[in-house]
Formats: structure tokens, sequence, C-alpha cells
């Protein structure tokens, strides 16, 4: 523990070595599971990351197995639980942990989806407060609702309110924080509206873009074709491969942080040839240190930025009001569905007291109370989707009004705070 | 918007006036809806707080109407949406709103428990940033689940699960806020678990416990006999009434702030000799200046709040335990109750093949399908119910230890901000 947060030795940097992968490790689904978590554990015992923060992680077994073989590098260790079958997020830190919290998404798919199951997991977003050499670092490990189709994509709408909700969270816990870091497995491509979302909000970078020092695959995919792993048909319109893992990050004014290097594995374990997951794993080398307030030729939160949030948060606006117009009809026609359940429940009541062919009213029973209660179950839960988008709406839409109203004033500097200026950027984006 | 929050001049002081109802406004439901709403808004024209937080808003509509009719006098206005029926909290403001969020709680009761219909509602907190004097305030709004039954009130858990999300939420969400102010339907006598553990875990103090002066029945009730929308037999354990409704504040340490005034509607009107609903109105007036760092004779979290504080967080985790007990025992039950259906569902199925009586089978098709899938619901809910319990024991858990860590060491500043010191304490809690 630091006696006073915030209070960093003018010329002390602060190295901070973090790790992130999403493990894969689904119970009975998912191939090689002991095996890989436990070269997963051998990896990260010998590597000695300040921060391992793993997604998927569906056991909680395989969680106290880690927590047990990691006990003297990793000496603090929380598993985030919600939802029916849990978060899968995870952590492991060499430092101690100071203050947990989580937030549980709102939206997160159907639970008639069974097949894709996102719904049973309680996607959530999970924060830890450290305390490192006089900083405060607010570190969040989040995974976002998986794409199963690009091309017909009916989960965009959620996970644009997931990123929103990730985006508030971390904006409204991190006021007092001189570092943020969010790590995790966001399912969504850098330049997909979520993910702009959460960047223009939150000010957060992207250690991939600003590392002065990067390996890994071709324009840092994190699910390449190399990898065995991979369906090669979930690829398809992307042949060599998505970036979907992310390391972000951001600093108060004064302080500045660099991305020294980040390394992606392409595919292959770092040491013996056989991937630890479908996904690859993100190791990034931070260094935060002082630095002047202002070096950047333009504000990072200047007219520019300003007007990107606007358009954003706009864009977002808009594809939350398709998903409550959408939300909307499937109340109306699981309504009906409701009513008409009840009205054939009605009849066979009426033909069972009265002289009707029983056997028939017997053989329609069943399926008149599966439609009254399963049309019913849709109902409310269109109910709760319709209610949890429209929150959300009104939520971005009066986070427009304000961004237009500072737009039109000038620097606000309590919407997002300024991150330190990088070097080494790239500018292009994948 | 102000140029720069926390930067009130020395000799300034601010005046706040705030209003909090449990409006009772329940469609179909409730005694003489449209004439209350009515009257709630003409007595907010008349008297212009600067904030007026409700509950129990269910009406989206009757909120529609307040915000049209108290346009003038409360230019921004919001509805927190959630749940399948909403969250019934809404806020108007005489002054900007900056910021708006909000936190659904992860339990809140069962879904099965239809007459008591808490699970359909999404109880939650409502965030609202306010620039006030150079004065960042973050005003919170809440009604957490109803207690139906003192004797055997089955929702314990869930309400102190949800006290210690509320206590989370705002001591993540404050950290920069120079004052902090708390209002709504906590459902919780001023002694039980759940209100003690979010009084001390965030360091709020009661508006009625401090106020100068107070004007209202007798032991600060808000529920009251003399209420006609009372139903005597609710107040039967507690003949005079009961005090569920607060008003909370906090502010920083250099700042100071005293409640110079509560009032507390009597059971009627107070114009009119009807009541607004069966909730009684507080009403108080708080004002906020510089004031010295150290005033009171012990520091507010010195070794004997502390040693409070471990106390209720062992309390909590302890009702936690049981409760987590009770989920795995309905999680067990459900599991064999949703086998039995899937087996008698494979006798039926064997059954219609071969020559069984198929009059009998198809009698007994529907409770096998209803005992399989209600079972089954039953099952998910209470795995859903026993992860949200285990991820708030561990954060429990993990905050006493932090905070007998800090108890050993000495003061640590950043567990619960310092509340200004007070004055006019009346220190019996009734």
């Amino acid at each position: 523990m630091v006696a006073s947060p915030g209070a960093m030795k003018p010329n002390f940097s602060l190295r901070l070595r973090v790790f992130n992968l999403n493990c894969w490790d689904i119970p009975y689904l998912s191939k090689h599971r002991a095996d890989r978590i436990k070269r997963l554990g051998d990896f990260l015992n010998m590597e000695s990351f300040d921060l391992a923060l793993l997604e998927e992680v569906w056991s909680e077994q395989d969680f106290q197995g880690l927590r047990q073989k990691l006990a003297v590098p990793y000496p603090a260790a929380h598993y985030f639980r919600s939802g029916i079958i849990g978060s899968g997020l995870c952590v492991f830190s060499k430092h101690p942990i100071q203050e947990i919290s989580q937030h549980v998404y709102t939206l997160n798919g159907y639970p008639y989806m069974i097949h894709h199951s996102d719904w049973f997991c309680g996607k959530a977003v999970g924060l830890l407060v450290l305390h490192l050499s006089g900083l405060v670092l607010n570190v969040y490990v989040t995974h976002l609702h998986a794409e199963y189709s690009r091309q017909k994509d009916v989960y965009l709408t959620h996970r644009v309110a997931q990123a929103w909700e990730l985006a508030q969270f971390i904006h409204h816990t991190s006021k007092k924080a001189d570092v943020v870091l969010l790590c995790g497995d966001l399912n969504m491509h850098p330049k997909d509206l979520g993910c702009r979302l959460l960047k223009e909000y939150t000010g957060l970078l992207d250690a991939y873009l600003k590392a002065q020092d990067f390996q890994g695959p071709e324009d840092g995919y994190t699910m390449v074709k190399q990898n065995c792993y991979v369906r090669q048909q979930d690829l398809s319109p992307f042949p060599f491969g998505i970036r979907i893992d992310y390391v972000l990050y951001k600093a108060v004014p004064g302080l500045y942080i660099s991305c020294k290097t980040l390394k992606t594995t392409t595919g292959h374990h770092p040491h013996h040839g056989t991937p630890l997951s479908d996904h690859e794993a993100l190791m990034a080398t931070l260094c935060v240190r002082h630095g002047p307030p202002q070096q950047s030729p333009s504000p990072p939160h200047g007219p520019v930025e300003k007007s990107l949030l606007t358009r954003v948060l706009r864009e977002a606006r808009m594809e939350l009001g398709l998903g409550i117009a959408r939300a909307r009809w499937w109340t109306t026609f699981a309504g009906y569905a409701t009513g008409l359940g009840l009205l054939a429940l009605v009849l066979l009541c009426v033909l069972a007291v009265g002289e009707g062919p029983s056997e028939v009213a017997m053989l329609l029973w069943s399926p008149s109370v599966g439609l009254a209660l399963g049309a019913g179950a849709v109902f409310l839960f269109h109910m709760h989707e319709t209610k949890g988008l429209c929150s959300i709406q009104a939520e971005l839409q009066h986070a427009l009004e304000k961004a237009k109203e500072t737009q039109d004033l000038g620097p606000e500097p309590q919407l997002a705070p300024l991150p330190g200026q990088q070097e080494g950027d790239r500018d292009e984006e994948q």
C-alpha cells in the first residue's frame, strides 16, 4: 500500500508488463483444454508479468488450479462471477489489489439463442484498483458479446450498448485514477462503431497503434489463420486474420505513458509450437513517467476529436434507435402470440367442459400451454431489452448534447481526462 | 456549467433544497393516482426545490406529464429505465445535469414471486452529476427491494446485496465529487444490516440524525399510521410507523455540510389534507460551505469507526453466506426436479411408442413438460443467484481484509472519504 497515491517521485518511471489472453477454456468443448491451461500456467510462472488478465476461463476449477500454481509470482488473484455460467474473466497480479468491483452488462444476446450461449454467461467488466509507486491504477478486464456473422450481425446493437456501458463504467469509476488500463476481447474490429465509441468517449489509446516496437502478426491480428484452433470459415471474410483483442491505456495530464513493446503470439505457443488458445496473447510493456502537460502539436481533445466524438455518439444513437425498433417489433409479435396461446387455452377449456372431441383437446393442450408460456417469456425478454436500449439511448442523447455544448464552448476538462502525450504512434488503422 | 469544479469561493455557501418521495404511482393499482400526481406536480411547481428525486413512478406517461408541467422550475429531468416494468426512479432538477448513469442491481427477488413483482421492476440506482457554484455534486437516487414480512424476510440477503452494490457504486463513482447526496426508499430501518453497511462503507450521514431543525413525525418515520393509504397490518410490528426513506450526504474534507432543516410530511398533504403517497415526503435544506479539516473531538474514520466497519462487513459476509447456502439448496432441488421431469417425458415417449395406455400418457404429458421447463427455469435462476451472491461475498471478503489491514496500519484516506464535521447531531438512533 502506498502512503499518497499520485505522488510518484519526479524522475521515477514505472514499468508495467501486462499479459492478456482469451483462453478458450470451455469445459467439454475446447480442445486440449487441460494441457493448454497447464502450459499457460507454466508460461505465466516463467514470465512473471505485473498483471495477467484472462478471458473465457469458464471453469472456476481451472482458475483455482492456476491460482494455486501462480501463488508465488502473482500473490493476488480474482475471479469475476456473474450470470449463470460466469463472466469467464479473471486476473492474476504481482501487486496487492486494493479494490475490486464489476459491472454486468444489461444486454447480452438472447436466451433463446442457446447455441450461441452468450446470454447465459453474464458478460461483464471487472475493475481492480492498484496502488503502485504512488500512483492509482484502475485496471479493467472485459469480454463483449461474440460476433457470429459479420454479414448479418444480429448482436450489433447489444455490442454497441455494451461498449457504451463499458465506456460509462470506465469514465465514472476512473475519475481519480492516475493510470487507466483496459484489456480484453472486445469482439470488435478497430474501426467498428463500438470500438470507436469506447475510444472517443474515454480517450483510451490503443497499444498496438502506439507501440514503439511491435512484434506479432501483420496488422496486429489476434485471431490468425495459422492458429490450428481457429475455424477457417470463421475468418472467411478476413483470410489473414482479425484484431479483436486489445490493450488500451491512458494517464492523467502530467503523466506520460508509452508502450515500449507489444508482442502478440503468432498462432504458436512461444516455446512449444502449439497455441495456448484460439486467440493470440498480447504482451505489452508500458512505461509511465512524468511528462510536460502539453507537448503534442494538437491537444488530444481539441475540436477535431470533439467532432469525432459527436459523430460517433450520433452513429451509436442511430444504431440504438434501430435496435429499439426491432425490440419493439418482437415485443408486439410475442405479445400477439401470447394472446393467441391464451385464447387457444380458453377454447380448449370450453371444449373440455362441453362435449367436444376430448382427444383433440388433450393433444392441443400442450402446444397451447407451450405457446402461451414460451411467447410470454419472449415478450417479457423483449420488454426488458427495449427498456435497456431506451435507457442507453437516453444516456447517449444526453452525452451528445453535452459534447455539442462543450464543442461550442471550448475545452471541457471533465468529459474525458486528457491522456499523456505519446510517442512512436503508428497512425494508420488497419 | 462551471469553469473549475471544486473551486467554490472561500466565503461562499451553497444552499440546496432537496425533495424526496416514494410516489406509489402504480398504474391500475394505486388509489387516487392521477389526483395525487397532479397535486405533487403543483406542490413541486410551487416550492421550486433544487432537486426533486422520486421513486415508484412506474408510469412513464406520468413522468412525461410531470416533465411538461415542471419544465420551468425544473428544466432538467431524467427517467431511469430498467428491468421489465422499469426502475420507477426519476429526477427533476433546477440545474443542468452534466452526466447521467445508472446501475441495475444484480439480485432483486425471484421471478416466480409474481405477487411481489420486485423482480420485474429492475430496481436500480441512478446517478446524476451536477456542477454547482464550482462544486461537483454526485446525486444518487435509489429504491431497494421491499420488505414484505419483517418476521420472515426471504429477501433480506438480496437487500443486503443491493446495499453493498449501492455502496460500491457510490464509492467508485464519487471519488472526484465534492458533495455526495443519496435519496431514496431503502426499505431498511436505520439499524438494519444493509443500512449500517451502506453508511459505514461510504461515510454517508443521515439528514434526520444531523438536522438542526426537524419537523415531522416522531422518530422521523416516513410511513405512518395516520396516512390513509398505509395498510395498518403492514405496520403491525411498529404501530406508530417506520423510517425507511432517507436523505444521506457527505462532503470531501475541507467542505462542511449541515442539514439546516428536515421536514417530513405527516400523513397529510401539506396544503390539502390528503397524502401525496403512502410514504411521507422528505424535504431537506442543506448548506455546503468551506470548513476547517478537523474540528470534531474524534475523527469520523478513527479506530472506533473502522472497527464498526469491519464488524458490519463481517455480518454482511455471514448473511451472504446463508443466502448462498439457500441458493445452492434451491439449485440442487430444482436440478433434481428438472431431471425428474425429463425422466417422466422419456417414459411417456416410451409408453407412446409401445402399447401403453395412450390417454394416461397424453394426460401426463403437459405436467411433465411443465415440470421439466419450470424446474429448469428455477434451476437457471438459482444458478444465477448463487453466482451473484458469491461475487458480492468475494467483494465483501476483500473489503474486510483491506479494512483490517488499514485498521492495523492506521488511517487510510482512500476507503471512504471523510465527511465534513457536522453540527446539531441527534446521536440517538431510533
